[in-house]
């Protein structure tokens, strides 16, 4: 028979068992501290109408889409979690409680140019939450306090969530008669980290902007310091834009709030350098960096926007959320050699009869293990007793029963730790409680 | 703004939050069995090769694909977990240790016309074993005890595992020179709980078939009783067909095997009916129904295909499997109201702070709450009173945690049970077991 070459497509991720069960362990992690501050699950399809997903959409994000035709149907391949949300509280305001918390973990899709840490197809582990027409800011600090529990339990090492306010940037750029080239300008400081503070200048130079002002914005960027220094610097910058002292005034609240949630102060900083790319932003945004890894760039990122349904209904829906990338965070993680699945296995024990004669016994011992919430399985393949360790090896696990005729006559087992290489005997009703 | 209407594609299952916990309980309860079991978990992409995922496919599926190009290349999603894993299995044999057994758990796609309980997107919740060169038959037995945990644990009521074996179907055809009909005849048999055994007979004489031999297709299929009587029956058939005969042999052995695992007899039963409509099933297969709903259909099927992997590699790499389609069983449920959610919630505690001055210790209290693993939420909303118990009512969650001036004074709280509707006093310090 002609065979068709077994290989997936370029820029999508696809596990081994042991880099899977890390993933899935790391996701496992995340979830469950959504749901520990009360986020509900939610989970959109992926595949919507094209005028839905893209009613917001347009430039890059459009050319990236895997849009297709099916029937009479003009579709759409989700591309982020937060169009889908948006879409969910205006379909079902009258049936969901306000202020809404919602988790997502889920795949989307991006038909981008592959290269190296890129995916076409990757998870967001999402968490938005969206009031009707009011938003504590409390849920300001909420967040990053939501992260450093995320990431203090993943223990990839110290890290720092990176917090500004996108009304201290506008404002200070309204101050500057600067409203329109804003967002331009934004999109340069962003890059800060990346092409460094010449570079930044030669490209707002370029932008003709004059060298008096350039140094205004690069002064204003350049305030350092702890959270209070840099608090009060901003308010003595001199600047009256109202919006200007509202971010101030937020930014303020939000690392009292912080404050009081005990965060440890070496975990978060305030960096005006922070824009996010994206437009919808409006207030509080965040970066998240590991301190030892500084080139992986932003883990976790997000930010207060006051309006992302307005494409759908007339109501006001602020929200506020963060994004894990989850797929990239894995795949840099791994090529970094932060993490490491070498020993990553679920089962508790393999149990390995010698023969046939002793598999009755084998199965009776594993359904008592896995009555005791034991991770059991049974090797039943009729090979040598070296294929079979092997086998046990291959599979990491941690301990491997092996059952001769004399265990059946006596009701015992060989119990082998696989990591020591050390053997006993150990009685049938012995077993749960010696590999818990 | 020109407004967009927030809407998704008909045969797309999406849920509210109280459903949505309680699809996430069935599918980690799924999750949490295959694990047990000894199932690594797997996670191929959605988007595939069309030419890799439709090596096999043709007539029915291939219309049913969500099939585009992008760029140069000609993609499908996914339409079921089988396919990628058989091109999983061909394109890592050399890294993973046989036998292989996987789960996977995720979204699949078939582009149908749209009607009640027919999903276009839905999940599938898989287990396969894979051996390489061989397979020991007591895997044929280890699936029907997957499924009995599974669904004594979802517990749904009573249920069935409907066992057969395809040897014995095609090797009666054979004895009755029907080879060339058996699929067809299969296809008709496969039938019978939906349209009867007259509508059956109609259908076996318009295919050309004598009486005699159509009496004999009846008979043989009309033979019930206990799983011992059964196989009594089969043998005293007659036939001498060597493929019948290995499967009425192969079918003792499960049972058999069946019984090493102790499991219930009333769970399972021989049904010389099922066949299952795929072609790949060579040996063992099976169906599951609700005994008190039988009109629910199978809700969980397999079998045992000798060569899945012929289209990828020339190795031989015989698996057994079995598959929950999760979307179309939990629509079903709730339609039959045999599951319910109205009281899903995943947070054990809301905190409902009183005024501005309450919230810090509404703070504090909750991240000690948290850090002793309940999950708990403020409400931060400075509504009234009265507005605030009816956002707790509308999360269904156990407890309210009422904070005012006095509770945060001498450092006590107003804990109250919401479907009781008791309230007491309780200390700071004594609070997390309390709600335990």
């Amino acid at each position: 028979m002609q065979k068709v070459q077994p290989r997936i497509l370029s820029g999508f991720m696809e596990l081994l068992p042991p880099d899977q069960i890390l993933f899935n362990q790391m996701r496992d992690t995340i979830r469950s501290v959504y749901e520990k501050f009360g986020f509900l699950p939610l989970d959109t399809p992926v595949i919507e109408y094209s005028e839905v997903l893209l009613a917001k959409a347009g430039g890059e994000t459009e050319k990236q889409i895997y849009r297709f035709n099916k029937g009479d149907n003009d579709l759409s391949l989700r591309f982020d979690l937060t169009v889908p949300l948006a879409r969910y509280v205006s379909e079902h305001k009258e049936d969901i409680a306000f202020p809404f918390k919602r988790y997502q973990i889920g795949k989307v899709f991006r038909g981008e140019r592959p290269q190296k840490g890129r995916f076409r197809e990757f998870y967001q582990c999402d968490i938005d939450v969206v009031g009707n027409g009011e938003l504590s800011l409390i849920y300001d600090a909420e967040m990053p306090v939501i992260i450093y529990n995320i990431f203090k339990q993943l223990d990839f090492g110290p890290f720092v969530i990176r917090i500004n306010n996108r009304k201290i940037l506008n404002g200070f750029f309204a101050s500057l008669n600067l409203t329109n080239e804003a967002s331009d300008i934004l999109r340069v400081i962003d890059k800060i980290d990346k092409i460094g503070q010449e570079a930044i200048r030669k490209e707002l130079s370029e932008m003709a902007l004059d060298s008096a002002i350039i140094d205004k914005i690069l002064t204003f960027i350049n305030i350092k310091g702890t959270n209070d220094e840099i608090l009060v610097a901003l308010e003595k910058m001199g600047v009256k834009d109202e919006t200007y002292l509202l971010g101030v005034e937020e930014l303020k609240e939000v690392i009292n709030h912080l404050r009081t949630f005990q965060m440890p102060e070496a975990c978060y900083q305030i960096d005006l350098t922070i824009a996010r790319g994206l437009d919808y932003y409006t207030g509080t945004v965040y970066e998240t960096n590991l301190k030892d890894y500084p080139a992986l760039g932003s883990i976790c990122s997000g930010g207060r926007y006051d309006n992302l349904t307005g494409y759908y209904t007339d109501e006001v829906l602020p929200g506020i959320g963060i994004s894990i990338g989850l797929t990239r965070l894995f795949s840099q993680l791994k090529d970094q050699e932060i993490i490491n699945s070498e020993r990553k296995c679920l089962l508790d024990a393999l149990i390995i009869p010698m023969d046939d004669s002793c598999v009755n016994y084998a199965i009776e011992l594993a359904s008592y293990l896995r009555q005791n919430d034991h991770k059991t399985d049974i090797y039943y393949g009729m090979k040598s007793i070296k294929a079979k360790m092997k086998y046990a090896n291959r599979l990491a696990v941690p301990y491997a029963i092996i059952i001769g005729t004399e265990e059946v006559a006596n009701r015992t087992l060989t119990l082998k730790n696989m990591q020591t290489g050390d053997q006993e005997s150990v009685d049938f009703a012995n077993i749960v409680d010696k590999i818990r």
